[in-house]
């Protein structure tokens, strides 16, 4: 059984990131740590409606406020 | 084709959170914010080697630094 079927990433997943602040779109959010395969943080939105993954800087002000929002519960 | 097997849930998906902190064990973090179907922020972790899935409690100090620190990419 190779590491892949194990559902294990070997890399980063996260190709390129979003720039638009989109954060009323996203459904929830994934924050992978680094780690041995991919030694950026890496942020995965799921919009709403289509359910796309989206890739997010971490370093984007705009991510930031949107993870400091869901944290918070604050309604949109 | 009901909602459920549309992959959408229609209730809270947490019913008790993990007091430990057990930051150092997590491999990733789904955030999903307050929605129709759950007014609460829901914070669940998945676990490195076991894969199991535990929920957080997003008012827990230790919860806020973890997700704080893997915002930060800070190695562990």
């Amino acid at each position: 059984m190779s590491m892949r079927s194990l559902g294990i990433e070997l890399h980063c997943r996260c190709i390129q990131t979003e720039s638009k602040p989109i954060g009323r779109h996203i459904e929830k959010v994934e924050l992978i740590p680094a780690n041995s395969h991919c030694e950026e943080t890496e942020i995965i939105a799921t919009l709403k409606k289509t359910g796309e993954e989206v890739c997010l800087d971490p370093e984007a002000p705009w991510v930031k406020r949107v993870i400091q929002r869901i944290l918070s519960n604050r309604r949109r």
